[in-house]
């Protein structure tokens, strides 16, 4: 499993993803979900991703590719002009590995299933979030849902919910990010540290912070232990039912 | 959808169920999902269902006729001797339902997927609980799982999980249930209220609350409130990381 956020505000993004695969509980693996292409003072393009790891990685492999040896004429992650152009180049490629593997895959019922979240910004535009589907479709965030979360997304949702508008600060969307993770770890095995986590402060063209939160990271160490406690103090605030 | 917990403490035990169904999300409706069968001093069975309502009205139903007037020798709600094998009967009323209607509905693509979670106590044993699967086979809960959810469970489970132990007493029980339900109802529209509350005292073979909660429910309303406010006022008193 899988656990993805990424969240567009007035201030910049937030993209947090989680490390662990899984091919059965016996058979776990730590692989980084998040990629970047970056040029500074140009572009800043991450992706998260969540599903089959051999269709996801070579999806963006082919992108890759692609970006470096590119013939003039042809759009690829490098010179596209838009976040739109960069989400329909991911959805092509899902695709295309789709058709390749699939039919292989489905030989032995692997699930193909596989889907990204892309976003960041390209000079000349502002910030943008897109949600790419398994089947290369995408949905862009609007100021009514400024995030989008993929795998195991229900335990971390409630709390950003609650907390996160378009106007939270990054520090707020940060924090509120990774109580999301905290929530999720605790409920589902599947999803663990470290957390790779990377905030892009608007019009910078540059990421302002990239961190892997390991399990000895004290600040996580520190959410999880208050966020705990102080959940169970409003709890025991919570005045009891007259009626019982 | 649905959403259904109920808990086994060493104090006693607490049902609860939402009462929104839908078939699409044009043609909304409130049914209760909770059925009881109490014989005051001997026996209180509670039965929440989750899924098709065809099925689980049906399965429910078929074990009320059959506990009516039924011949000598044959092990109904009224008569069983422990609440497995109540949750045996209900098992085999839930195959008996989907063996005759499942074919039908396969020809339109309905799903006939439903589960039970069903408990109660029995003169002569325990309190019992069982989470019965859409197949027919159940498991127990034991000391250390106490509670099971069926139905729309992750947004709910988070606190249940931080808060609710063997000992807990029913009022904390029943405040955290309370507490999960507004996580979930917060979280997806398709459970609503009202909300169908049993809290039972160990060995009282005895109801001692049965509430229907409304949206009129001035402490659901407190509750609705001051969690909401209490989670966000933990949030603000977390330290921000010292990395941003």
């Amino acid at each position: 499993m899988t656990y993805c956020v990424a969240i567009t505000l007035d201030a910049g993004m937030i993209f947090a993803s989680d490390s662990r695969t899984n091919a059965g509980v016996d058979q776990i693996s730590r692989f980084s979900k998040m990629r970047t292409f970056i040029k500074p003072g140009e572009r800043v393009i991450v992706m998260l991703s969540s599903g089959n790891l051999s269709i996801t990685q070579n999806a963006v492999n082919t992108l890759e590719q692609r970006a470096r040896g590119s013939p003039d004429g042809q759009t690829h992650l490098w010179n596209a002009t838009s976040m739109f152009e960069v989400a329909r180049l991911l959805g092509d490629a899902l695709r295309e590995v789709k058709t390749r593997d699939g039919p292989y895959m489905a030989q032995n019922n692997i699930d193909p299933h596989a889907n990204f979240l892309v976003g960041g910004q390209i000079t000349g535009e502002n910030p943008r979030l897109f949600d790419v589907y398994s089947e290369g479709n995408f949905i862009e965030a609007t100021p009514e849902t400024c995030y989008f979360q993929i795998g195991e997304s229900k335990y971390g949702k409630p709390v950003l919910d609650r907390v996160v508008t378009r106007e939270s600060s990054l520090v707020e969307a940060t924090k509120c990010t990774l109580v999301s993770f905290d929530s999720t770890m605790r409920s589902n095995i599947s999803v663990g540290l470290p957390i790779d986590l990377l905030v892009y402060e608007v019009d910078s063209l540059s990421v302002r912070l990239q961190r892997r939160i390991e399990e000895s990271d004290r600040y996580f160490q520190m959410v999880h232990k208050e966020w705990g406690e102080g959940l169970r103090r409003v709890f025991t605030q919570l005045p009891d039912p007259d009626w019982i």
